[in-house]
């Protein structure tokens, strides 16, 4: 079984985890959690999210977030799902940013109201602007294993957006199980696949726990060779547009099997167990 | 990544999963749930325990639960762990015996207050008698990796009461992480050694879900090989030996991962989900 040495673990709990938290959560809760996280040991941290606040009201405070995670000194990244957004993202000197497309028809139109192909037109723009401003680009690729409205998702699908973000520029790519139906057979061969079709790119895996298999899924794509992987402190997180989907994989719990396996993630895996009460505390579910 | 045609699940629910409980479980709800469990498709369930009374009162029906498994067909487990719950069970035609005993002294002493050597020369006897009944018979290593008492668990440890039960004549061999410390990177290394060491044994792979990576740990004991695995319909379990220790790996949610992974285990998951509920409401954890 192929351990790595090494795997980096990009938190993404204060985006992806508190975006759909009905209940607002104050600045000041975020600024404590991202702080916290920061004291972790993180590289990077996805912090904030510029959508309009009209679609997500918890992500209202993005300026504010955005300047806080500048002055702790952390890369983090923010998610900006248009130009209006970037522009936003860039004013405040955001140095990575994010887009999302899902590989599905069905869910992107769902989750963005938009065909997969005018959201890509969109991100050809967008993109341009993000490396002219010398911003690090990840793309996200949502339901890259399975739809809820469309059932499997195949990798023809998933190949034709990664090979249009990837030409577009962007600097890394998260092939994201966003309702949490992969498994791990699938998990391998989908990611050695993607990574046989696109060997100059560099593949995040984002699993959600639905089906208690997300760290299953993490063993699988380590031996894909997967050493990016997003996770979100105290599982947090879901997706208004995938019905029963769960939270991210749980940070503590990641890095307790990595770091038990001596596989190295340079977080403190303490502290991160101390702050997921905390964290949870933050959201309703 | 390797992945079996086919996979053994054994049921061990109604006697690991349900020994500890504190509350009396009425004989009819335990034939309730292994009735339940037969109709599931298992071709094994522990069903259970010959120990006497006074230590766990919870088994103190093990004829009665013996003779309704026999009724119903099934070919079941029950725990024998020493000559006279040995001749009990023989008394009653249980068709496959268990013994268990700890890779780690001290558990083996707090849990059967005997040393290592004074179990296997109890098992020595009790193996022959039970061979000569025509039995089958599995032995149990406990703490296989870690020890609530001791910390980590050798190799060597492991390999001597191995070897001692396979002199004995065991049919098969069930390696436990029974306080749920093991990683995948150790089953994995763990299991391919002991096949190396032993190869014409067969081993079951005993996971707990104590740091919830039992899922995890079963993909590494299935890259090693192993295709017998051990879980409890609902997660029932624990151990009163073993501090902090919870259930075992959740048969429904093992059945689940296995099947999606296209690795065929004759067992019905839908039913599995339906019983789990029933199951847990067994239990007072």
């Amino acid at each position: 079984m192929y351990v790595p040495k090494e795997v980096e673990i990009i938190e993404v709990g204060p985006r992806d985890g508190l975006q759909n938290e009905p209940i607002p959560i104050s600045s000041a809760k975020k600024k404590q959690l991202i702080r916290r996280l920061a004291d972790c040991g993180f590289s990077r941290i996805e912090t904030a999210s510029f959508v309009h606040p009209k679609w997500v009201p918890q992500m209202s405070d993005a300026e504010e977030i955005a300047r806080f995670s500048q002055e702790l000194g952390l890369t983090y990244l923010a998610l900006t799902p248009n130009m209006k957004a970037l522009e936003r993202a860039i004013f405040v000197h955001v140095p990575q940013i994010a887009v999302f497309i899902g590989a599905s028809e069905t869910f992107n139109r769902k989750n963005i109201n938009r065909s997969i192909n005018d959201s890509l037109t969109e991100y050809k723009r967008l993109i341009e602007r993000a490396k002219k401003a010398g911003m690090f680009v990840r793309g996200y690729v949502s339901m890259a294993f399975f739809c809820p409205y469309e059932g499997a998702v195949s990798l023809e699908q998933v190949r034709n957006v990664c090979e249009s973000l990837i030409k577009f520029g962007v600097d890394e790519i998260d092939i994201g199980d966003t309702n949490g139906q992969a498994n791990p057979r699938l998990v391998y061969e989908r990611f050695l696949k993607l990574q046989e079709l696109f060997q100059e790119t560099s593949f995040v895996a984002h699993f959600h726990d639905t089906e208690k298999m997300a760290l299953a899924n993490v063993i699988a794509a380590l031996q894909a060779g997967i050493t990016k992987f997003d996770s979100s402190i105290g599982g947090l997180g879901g997706c208004p547009f995938s019905p029963g989907a769960t939270g991210n994989v749980a940070t503590e719990e990641l890095v307790n099997m990595l770091e038990k396996m001596g596989c190295e993630t340079n977080l403190n895996v303490d502290l991160l167990k101390q702050l997921s009460s905390f964290a949870k505390s933050l959201s309703s579910r």
